[in-house]
């Protein structure tokens, strides 16, 4: 008798005694019981008090970069145990570009987080979004927003089709955030998500309670969820609007987001006619987001939205790459490029909802419904009775408007064919989805693009152009990237997830912060203008990121400006722009009185006056940012620069960091000259 | 007979022609007949339908700062027309104070998004969302995510008490977005709104259908709204909770924000003790909370949490101030500071609301409960039975953890005092309180702040320290400034409003898009790197804003740095940092292979390679961002730069316009040493 899938709870391993509810799961090509799966007697309400308490107290001795560290960590660990993961992703009917997709793909994301991770968030625990906000003519009173991490448990229920990266694609950016994480995988596929929660408990890498895994249903979730907790949600829209409704998330306060049913689009341009790049493309596309995971994404293409003339040439474009390319079979065989659906029930609801299209005047024109011959793992050729195998089918819908065609998502290997007259036509087509997660246009003319888009991209929360010069290089219509939000409107859920550090903050609460300068200074770790600053004693720069704390200050020295320095510069850099050589051309241009300091002199100057020269732990200055000149300076005036250590970014895994130094120059009149960051790259000891 | 109170719609001022449902609207203070209110025949269907067609069409035609600008002139317009505005205000019982916060409270809502939009939007429709995303090794495949206005009407569903503030607070972002409004203010001081609405209405000013107003209920709102539109619902939990569970919320895709009951808490630190600025200014502000508005405010502190030895302190200290400061009566009446509730039906509820904190266990400690003596318009003192009025109430809770006093929302001048013991204790209560829009804390203890703020921001929507140093320039606990969020989780609705573009961007959409640098420069009017451009021809400084265009180039000859131009720039500026000045320590820095030049004279450098120096339309460099410094330029090294027109930002009431440039720094390798934007104010012609 097979055994029962574990779950992972409580830092613990976990199987029910009672097997008798247990589910048979099975594998997609052969139909042999891979395993089974039952919840029953799981304590989840403990699960999830678990991860709120020892959880959080463990990721929030974390900073950001730390966790970062710890996700490339898990990134690389999962990488050299590929292998195990691929073979049991062939059973989910997976071949070896699906599991590319979904393994390497959520591998991808958790270096991605990494990366991003520390590049964009603070050493920190908080993150501080968007610039000071003065609320007082004095300076006395600021504000600023913070985003400090959500109190309690980010559980994912994930779908069938990536059980490895609709996991992690979830978990990187809550783990990120500081918030513990509980995988719910969907019963056909979690044997997958089960293997690689089991890579990451026995190494040791994951913080105590920052992740659990229930392999099988969580019937009382939404009564056990509360304040502070979120729910990420993939899979049918009809669930997803029961999950919705719950007390939980109506009143209580539960963030819940859900990426949904979509149908989505891909419009050919009416430039791109067959024999151009950009037709190819196109064609190219439609067939691999038919066929790949067999077409089960919520990405996939549903519609294909052509001009009417261009209709009969992407028909028979398609069927003739469907019969080139593609190979239906074991995903085990040699030469397979396109594995079965994930279950024989799910080929039947596919089958359905084909039905309908067909009722709503969608003529079926390439592929047939019946069971195919297939290539078997032992490479003979048969029917395969037992597995969930289904061509490529494309539907022909002479009447665009048919509602079926917008609305029905049959999701397996099956796109439709619309055609269009004008461009109008063809952005009110889009919208008929109601909300899609992304739409592509092929089309090479900018104009075309930008009139398609400023029609669509409010439906939509990804649009990808598609020409020659991006074809080879295009991640594809059908790709989710860490970089850019996975979500869209309506239909699609309303949901947004990934999009780099967006999905960090969605595990947040965004706070405004009002107070003193001190207090502002003392909650975000940031230096704010108006602190209290330590000027006087040892130069900042002959101190270590040990030593430094912020606050720390210098405050040069006076210097005059003449106008000989004014040409000297002129003459050393080539900059001989009149306002800073001809009087009477600057003093008729409407921001200077006469002659002025070139700003860029000003700016050298300033380090000049504040820079301690000896070798120390100030090893560079790496850039500048958000640099204003306000009051221009003349001849006779002279100017100095107070330099404040503003912000302290430690690198995890150099021996240097980033201090970020708040520059003000000020004139002999203490008026505002120029204020900046100065970056610059400070050893740790 | 009182006439029927005028609804704006489709561009026409309208009243039913049944007025046989129509509702008495009464004075606050005397119990007059004010208006009456029906919207008995309203086509609402209709007026949504206009604002999704004539609002979009004629809003779409705007820039973000041809937006901004109408919102000035509405703001110095109401500016204008202050007195009767003020005049109708205090028959909803408002004092001067009352209104002044409603009323150049709202106006300050238009000149701060007026300024903000101009400062932090592009002069443009779109606006861009974070950095360019590579997606590509060869550049070919880039991405960005861009914010396109929703294509619907925002419909706002306001609260009795700010009928001015309340709907310039929602209208302000929506209008800069580029969506239409539907204002929908509550019945009992919805006169004044329609007052305002008049005034705009008749000014020329709002385009055609941005604006319109619906004097009274609107049952079949829910029905008639769809995806792409927005709700902004203030009020009480259980109507938002009604209309969250619509159909057109709940699957529809309509955006659904709610500003509900917050039990708000204002928290004394255990160094705030009596004597102590903070203690005072504490005291001040509960007394301020309880009495503006006669309490009616979202924001209203609910919970004076104190350490448990100062309850005592506080009762009294809250007592005198009371006793000291506050006159019940006729707003009309000189010397009046408290005015009464609304109605007399928001009296009988909240006194209801004050019966159940009693049966709670909350002693009343300031303040009686029956029908105070108030002052009249006519300066006599007696008692007011057709009027609202409720004096000031305190009550002290010995058991602070009773559930009713973090869950009943007494609408009106109420609130309880809790004593706590430890800083863990503080934090357990202020999140007893399940979300809220705003905690104040009054402590001058960094370290109390920080481990409260810990404890407390995932809770809060706004935090606020009080201290000595922000106590006179605070602008206090319950008010929403529109630079910061209003809003906060869980109880208080979870909805964000206002944070200055942060809510513009709420009626907009995000989409992530994918695509070539050309079609990202054509998508978003900003030049991406790869994109094409056009060097050569006239040089870029010598052409006005109305002959720029994105993508204008200059390639500059190159320029060799010598040890000699090192030491040269090193004597003038002063800057003899090691890495520039000595060879043997400049090897050992871990960055640099040797004497390198300093930062500052590359970038000087390439000021003087592409400027232009004869006056021309290139008026002045206001600024520079986003440099870093990425190769080392040793001595022999060569320099060129290519400067690249990026982004064009006229201003609408200026002769001139902000032109920022892409300047990359190459050396003879063709290695990137460095990379930024110079920013220019460039005339238009």
């Amino acid at each position: 008798m097979t055994t029962i899938l574990p779950s992972y709870v409580q830092g613990a391993w976990w199987t029910p005694t009672d097997a008798s509810a247990a589910v048979d799961v099975c594998d997609a090509s052969t139909g042999e019981v891979v395993t089974r799966v039952s919840t029953s007697g799981l304590d989840l309400a403990a699960a999830l008090e678990y991860a709120r308490s020892v959880g959080q107290e463990s990721l929030g001795e974390l900073t950001f970069h730390q966790r970062a560290v710890l996700l490339k960590q898990m990134a690389l660990l999962l990488t050299g145990r590929k292998p195990e993961l691929y073979a049991l992703s062939s059973r989910t009917g997976a071949t070896k570009l699906d599991s590319w997709v979904d393994i390497d793909g959520g591998i991808g994301v958790l270096f991605s987080y990494s990366s991003k991770g520390r590049r964009e968030l603070p050493n920190a625990r908080v993150y501080v979004d968007g610039p000071v906000e003065p609320l007082s003519k004095d300076g006395s009173f600021i504000a600023r927003h913070i985003y400090s991490r959500l109190p309690g448990v980010a559980v994912q229920i994930n779908a069938f089709n990536f059980p490895v990266w609709g996991a992690l694609e979830k978990f990187a950016p809550a783990f990120l955030a500081g918030v513990p994480t509980v995988v719910k995988p969907a019963t056909p596929s979690g044997y997958l998500a089960e293997a690689f929660v089991r890579i990451l408990a026995d190494s040791g890498l994951l913080p105590e309670g920052s992740l659990q895994l229930v392999s099988g249903s969580v019937p009382t979730l939404f009564d056990d969820v509360r304040l502070g907790d979120l729910v990420a949600f993939t899979g049918s829209a009809s669930t997803a609007e029961k999950l919705r409704a719950s007390d939980s998330v109506q009143t209580g306060g539960v963030r819940f987001t859900n990426e949904t049913d979509s149908i989505n689009a891909s419009v050919l341009g009416m430039d791109a006619a067959a024999g151009t790049p950009e037709f190819d493309a196109f064609v190219k596309q439609v067939v691999t987001e038919m066929t790949v995971k067999a077409g089960q994404k919520c990405t996939a293409i549903r519609r294909v939205i052509v001009p009417r003339a261009a209709m009969d040439d992407v028909v028979a474009a398609v069927q003739a790459r469907v019969k080139q390319r593609i190979v239906l079979g074991d995903p085990r065989a040699e030469g397979v490029t396109m594995g079965p659906l994930a279950s024989t029930a799910q080929r039947l609801e596919v089958l359905k909802q084909v039905a309908r299209l067909q009722a709503a005047g969608g003529e079926l024109v390439v592929g047939r419904t019946d069971a195919p011959a297939v290539l078997h793992a032992d490479g003979t050729t048969a029917l395969a009775p037992d597995g969930a195998f289904l061509e490529p089918l494309l539907l022909r819908f002479d009447d665009a408007s048919a509602a079926a065609v917008h609305e029905v998502e049959a999701f397996g290997p099956v796109s439709s064919v619309l055609g269009y007259d004008t461009l109008d036509e063809a952005i009110a087509l889009v919208r008929r989805g109601g909300g899609s997660l992304v739409t592509s246009l092929a089309t090479h003319d900018p104009e075309v693009a930008v009139a398609l888009m400023t029609g669509i991209s409010a439906f939509n929360g990804r649009v990808l152009v598609l020409d020659r010069d991006d074809a080879r290089t295009s991640t594809g219509h059908g790709s989710p990237v860490p970089q850019l939000v996975h979500g869209g409107p309506g239909r699609a859920g309303g949901g947004e997830e990934l999009g780099g550090i967006r999905a960090v903050l969605h595990h947040m609460q965004r706070t405004a912060i009002q107070g003193s300068p001190e207090m502002l200074t003392a909650i975000t770790g940031i230096w704010h203008q108006g602190a209290s600053a330590r000027a006087g004693g040892t130069h900042p720069f002959r101190k270590s990121l040990a030593e430094l704390v912020i606050g720390d200050q210098i405050v040069s020295d006076s210097r005059t400006v003449t106008l000989a320095d004014i040409e000297t510069f002129a003459q050393f850099t080539g900059d001989t722009f009149y306002a800073h050589m001809d009087e009477a051309a600057a003093a008729a241009n409407p921001f200077f009185p006469g002659r002025v300091a070139h700003g860029y002199l000003l700016v050298s100057w300033a380090a000049g006056l504040f820079v301690d020269p000896a070798p120390g732990p100030v090893l560079a200055n790496s850039g500048l940012e958000n640099l204003r000149f306000v009051t221009p300076v003349s001849p006779g005036d002279s100017i100095r620069v107070a330099l404040t250590a503003k912000q302290i970014t430690p690198r995890e895994t150099d021996e240097y960091g980033e201090v970020r130094w708040d520059a003000v120059l000020t004139n002999q009149n203490d008026e505002l000259v120029a204020s900046y960051d100065v970056l610059t790259l400070v050893a740790k000891h």
